[in-house]
């Protein structure tokens, strides 16, 4: 039970939710943290989003999400960096020092040239998001996102990215969706060590009929979500850890109902 | 388009057909090579499947497939262990000297006891398939399997099994559509060398709505092919390459079209 105070509501879990009734709900339910999606956020508008959020008195674990970095022109890659300037300055303002990075997918057949425009794009935005204090957590995205979401997809790389800078800037987010297949996993947390800036947790079932939608509740899969979370806090890591799951069952569900049973299946198997 | 002399139909490319129709359908198309289902074998039995493939011409690049090894108890995994030796010896009987192991996945949460059962599977068939000519090719699967088909998702987990024996016992498969996504392709590639046994092209594009029949049309999605083609050539394979795409729309063809399609497609984009 003690974990509990750890909890952290990742705003896409409930997307039939705005903003205000997240944070309510959150409030009500007695979970701590609150992670916030900017598209929630850009209904309320920034001030009025973190005026809702002092309100209810929750802390922000992280801010979702910066990244997509990659684009075929130079032009739309400055419009991505000022896009990710934009989010580090809305982290800052929320009062969470974490944005997390969904890096982005290759315009086209080159995986390496993309790998290489978010390494640029991360370069170019820490001395900004320093000066700001927020730290950049790259989240490896599962192998699966690699042609429309991230190519960015193992933790292995994630770190051998952060390590080209302190750990005060740049970090890595482990999502257990995200790493649980890999056989390098726990070498690879360990790795990570002083550098894990946030831990996600849902589960893994199959058939998957939506890759976006894939996610179920804590214990509805395969994933050792528990070994993976002390492996995570033998790593250092001991903040807010999010519930994220995009899942539509979740989504039609009552928001309060979504949270209660996150919380059950949160104590049972995280 | 000297590649064409490499080209082979796995037959799950050809669902629709039997095998009597794929091998009729190759000779006719002037397809070398065709990789045989043991499904499909089994329609026919053992010793028609192999008067149908003599008499076409047609050379057998591999027989799909071996593996499944994990089970929750021992004489579930010793059965699984029978069902291998059948194959290796269809294989055989077949003229391939290549039994494609898809090595199953974990019966519940514990993936390391899984990989475990696999390794031992495979450390348990080596002399049965040495004795019948037989090499075993470990084929990582795609991640977004490691759920339901295989716990050997990366080239580098197949190559650290493989080495444990020697490259006429146990070899890797690489299959663009499973490995493409890898920041470490074309190192693991490389480290292969001398124990590639097959090559199968594919083609990835979004959005993936079911899993299994994920698969497009060299040329309809993101892969790098060529560039991995020539990886692998350099590695030292020079062996048929199968063109296998589980694929809804491929099956609703008539059969002689998917093969044009393919070839126009194979020198093209192969």
């Amino acid at each position: 039970m003690a974990l509990l105070k750890h909890l952290s509501l990742n705003q896409i879990t409930t997307e039939q939710w705005n903003l205000k009734e997240a944070a309510l709900g959150c409030a009500k339910a007695e979970i701590p943290w609150i992670s916030i999606w900017r598209h929630k956020m850009e209904e309320f508008g920034l001030a009025e989003s973190k005026r809702i959020i002092q309100d209810t008195g929750l802390q922000v674990s992280s801010l979702c999400r910066g990244g997509m970095f990659p684009a075929a022109t130079k032009e739309q890659r400055q419009r991505n960096l000022d896009d990710n300037k934009r989010a580090v300055e809305e982290a800052a303002e929320l009062g969470t020092d974490v944005l997390v990075l969904v890096c982005g997918p290759a315009p086209d057949r080159d995986i390496d040239l993309s790998r290489q425009w978010v390494e640029e794009g991360i370069e170019q935005l820490v001395p900004f998001a320093e000066a700001h204090g927020v730290k950049l957590g790259i989240e490896p995205l599962h192998p699966m996102y690699a042609a429309d979401r991230s190519v960015i997809v193992t933790l292995g790389q994630a770190n051998k990215m952060a390590e080209k800078f302190t750990a005060d800037q740049v970090g890595v987010v482990v999502d257990v969706f995200h790493v649980w297949w890999d056989p390098e996993l726990y070498e690879q947390i360990a790795r990570a060590k002083g550098r894990i800036l946030g831990f996600h947790v849902s589960d893994w079932n199959v058939p998957i009929t939506n890759t976006f939608k894939a996610r179920r509740m804590m214990g509805d899969g395969v994933i050792e979500i528990r070994r993976i979370r002390k492996a995570v806090e033998e790593a250092g890591y001991h903040g807010p850890i999010e519930v994220e799951i995009m899942n539509q069952d979740l989504w039609d569900m009552p928001g309060d109902d979504v949270l209660a049973l996150m919380k059950d299946r949160f104590v049972k198997h995280v």
